[in-house]
């Protein structure tokens, strides 16, 4: 950790009741939404623009390495303080400054909870649509550096459709701003969606300007249960060639259907199920009606031998119960921990890729439970296996670099919305050619030419240039103490 | 204009009868719809990416600027030959490589002209909603060089949120892939967007893979006349506080609809309209009729003296003729020209605008006529100048940086969908700060170390560091002669 000379500048800049540099304050920045630890040298929460400013002008002239972090939700490492320093806790600059009805655009600070900020702009009738899992403790921060999406991409389009404007404070300090008000703009590059999916990488964003839309009048949702993988593939690509576009479309395999029901004690696919859709539309009254009825025809066409539309927010919620219980079911099921991958495909590819995936599983003997949004192809794949047992860990995370391997065969990408972080960093190779990833490493490179935010993300940390001078900075420079 | 030996060599790349040196046909490329004309050395047409690249790396070992070009209809000089060098003609790249109906994805070159493409895809029930006013003539690869927009953007959005991949081949003559074909994917830095509306300046592309969205199965359209400007601006408010979201939103203003119905020979204002708005809803039959008649009881309410809907496809028709009717009506009335910029504020501020640039006009003694898409807040000013009188022009021009300067003051941005080009390129620090403009420089040079592409654009020559070298190239390397 830091001596206390140095600590005491940081607590000069934001208050010293936002430095932490006991033990157990550390403890609790040092972990996210995986399995990993990391502990900081110190904790820093801002309070303003100018408070970040001159926390990295000052960790830039002592080559600090700073880890800017939301609320820890992240599934790929995207903010463990990998290379110690400074956990850099954004969550009290979490303001709405304004939101502008009539142009459709809000300005929020980085710490605010997404899921507030939904709640709110829908109060006025307006909506965000960029709906992670994690919404309910995420914040607005983090889902712009992940680029998050969600259940509602396929119709809404993710986090960097929402983006037209940045604050962000480089490495250095300086404080530049990026994009527009309005949703066209071509004046010079576009910085701002460089920036969106970034991960903490390049700079840290202290105002963001998000686009809105307005909140569509009505939902209309159903469930549909298969017999058949393929069947339900079928109505997948029966109902967008129909033209309908639903807003939800989320899916599951009988592995995931059944832990659901275990864990809920219920027997709603009547033990028979291989795919369960729930689907939702939105618009207004007509149009949901006409679009609903499409999608159950279009389902019963394809071999659904059960579909149930909700009539209310009250069987709404029912419907929804089954999807939403799929993350506890899982917890339940594997107690040990469960390594969470979310590969997309192009959506015609999802059933070959559930089919090698099932191959996978069986040749390593390994539970891989598939649930995810069918829309857009994107499907997590949960590899069910005991963190504590050292034999069963290897045996997933051999599946899983074959559930890379395949996803890049079939035309997909190696994350929807989880990100590269540390976790993927080693495979990043398998989808971005070396000359890519040496561009992508040179972008890195100008915006941050000491390398100290975030380093260990995105890039194979085995491979990063930056890595040595750290190892050198942490000999050489006097503030760091043995920890 | 280059020495033989050197004109062979491209030759040998892509054939003689796709090299042209006649000061004939180099005048052809020399020009793009502004009224500038800078005359390439020679013109290149490749057939394929192996052509670029080999065209690239030659262009690259001699210092050659190289200037891609699609249908030389862009707006900002982004085609013109600025410095001489290469005109890269890409027309022959201008084949549909793939349409994937089911994962609505298509593969197409460069050359593609994009109405060409819109039919094809719209014959299978498809949509490509990007829609600039050139899309008859401009191909795929100007438009996602300049990110066009057009009359769809409010609800569909611009071209940057169509491209998934490119295809590029860099100033040295490597090729990189970049992107992927789903709709998801945080895998690395997000480098297509970063190309989408870099004018030619970072790499030429040479395959574009394209998102497509279900065609909507009906379009309503009717048109109101209102004789008082912010009766107009407070309807356009009011239909998208109703949750109404129109895919056109079309706007003119009173001298513009005075311009068209001269034109025309037409009175369908009664000679009474201070502004006219086109507005078209799209979706399936029974949510366009409730959309449309929300829409007109909207304008009504809020004082439009005059509303049309179109009963049919012929009725649509004559509906869009006044809006159709605005360029060529703008030549007849000013055949000596005018300058076209396409400024975009905040959808709530073009009332103000509107005023601000009456008010301009009336200072500078010109004819300024104001039309665009209301619903993004993209105004086209048009000021009517004879480009042979200097005088004139200079009182023109004076007046557009004032426009720039209030479309900056109320938010706004100085392109909405036209870029930067050479010809705003003087203007840019209006909008970009002195730090943000050098992060820009410094991509650009990233990708592009000898500023061989498209130079002179989006940065002030007159500021570029690049200019230098190219002028001690035209000094030193001897395959210039003089011209």
């Amino acid at each position: 950790m830091f001596n206390n000379a140095l600590i005491q500048q940081f607590r000069d800049i934001v208050g010293a009741e936002n430095v932490f540099d006991s033990k157990a304050d550390r403890i609790c920045y040092s972990y996210d939404a995986t399995k990993q630890s990391f502990l900081p040298d110190l904790v820093v929460r801002p309070g303003s623009t100018a408070d970040v400013s001159a926390v990295m002008k000052l960790a830039s002239e002592r080559n600090i390495p700073v880890y800017p972090r939301g609320a820890g939700s992240g599934l790929t490492g995207g903010a463990v303080p990998l290379f110690g320093g400074i956990a850099l806790d954004m969550v009290r600059m979490n303001r709405i400054i304004e939101i502008d009805a009539d142009n459709l655009t809000a300005t929020v600070e980085p710490g605010l909870v997404v899921g507030e900020f939904q709640k709110k702009v829908e109060e006025m009738g307006l909506f965000y649509p960029p709906d992670p899992a994690s919404n309910e403790f995420s914040t607005i921060g983090g889902n712009v550096a992940e680029c998050a999406g969600g259940l509602r991409c396929l119709k809404y389009g993710v986090t960097r459709d929402y983006v037209l404007g940045l604050e962000v404070v480089l490495s250095n300090g300086d404080v530049i701003n990026l994009g527009v008000r309005t949703l066209k703009s071509v004046t010079g590059y576009d910085m701002v969606r460089l920036f969106v999916g970034s991960e903490g990488t390049l700079g840290v964003f202290t105002k963001i300007i998000l686009r809105l839309i307005p909140l569509p009048e009505r939902l209309k949702t159903c469930n549909a249960f298969f017999a058949d993988t393929m069947d339900a593939a079928r109505a997948i690509a029966d109902i967008i060639r129909n033209r309908v576009v639903p807003r939800t479309f989320e899916f599951m395999d009988r592995k995931t259907i059944e832990c659901v029901e275990r864990y809920k004690n219920v027997n709603i696919s009547e033990g028979k199920a291989a795919a369960f859709l729930l689907i939702e539309v939105d618009g207004i009254e007509a149009s949901v009606e006409v679009e609903m009825k499409k999608i159950v025809d279009i389902c019963t066409k394809n071999g659904a031998y059960k579909t149930q539309v909700a009539k209310d927010e009250k069987e709404r919620e029912l419907l929804w119960s089954l999807r939403k219980a799929v993350s506890p079911a899982l917890y339940q099921i594997s107690p040990g921990g469960k390594i969470n991958e979310d590969v997309c495909v192009p959506r015609s590819k999802i059933p070959d890729m559930l089919s090698r995936v099932a191959d996978i599983a069986a040749r390593h003997q390994v539970t891989i439970v598939s649930f995810g949004h069918a829309g857009d192809g994107n499907i997590h794949m949960n590899v069910l296996v005991d963190f504590d047992k050292p034999e069963e860990l290897k045996r997933g995370e051999e599946a899983i670099e074959e559930v890379f391997k395949a996803t890049i065969e079939l035309g997909g990408t190696l994350s929807g919305e989880h990100g590269i972080g540390n976790t993927k960093a080693k495979f990043l190779h398998l989808e971005c050619g070396e000359e890519e990833i040496e561009l992508m490493r040179e972008v890195k490179e100008l915006f941050d030419p000491k390398g100290i935010l975030n380093p260990g993300k995105i890039f194979d940390p085995s491979k990063q240039r930056v890595l040595s001078s750290l190892k050198e900075i942490k000999e050489k420079v006097p503030q760091y103490d043995e920890r």
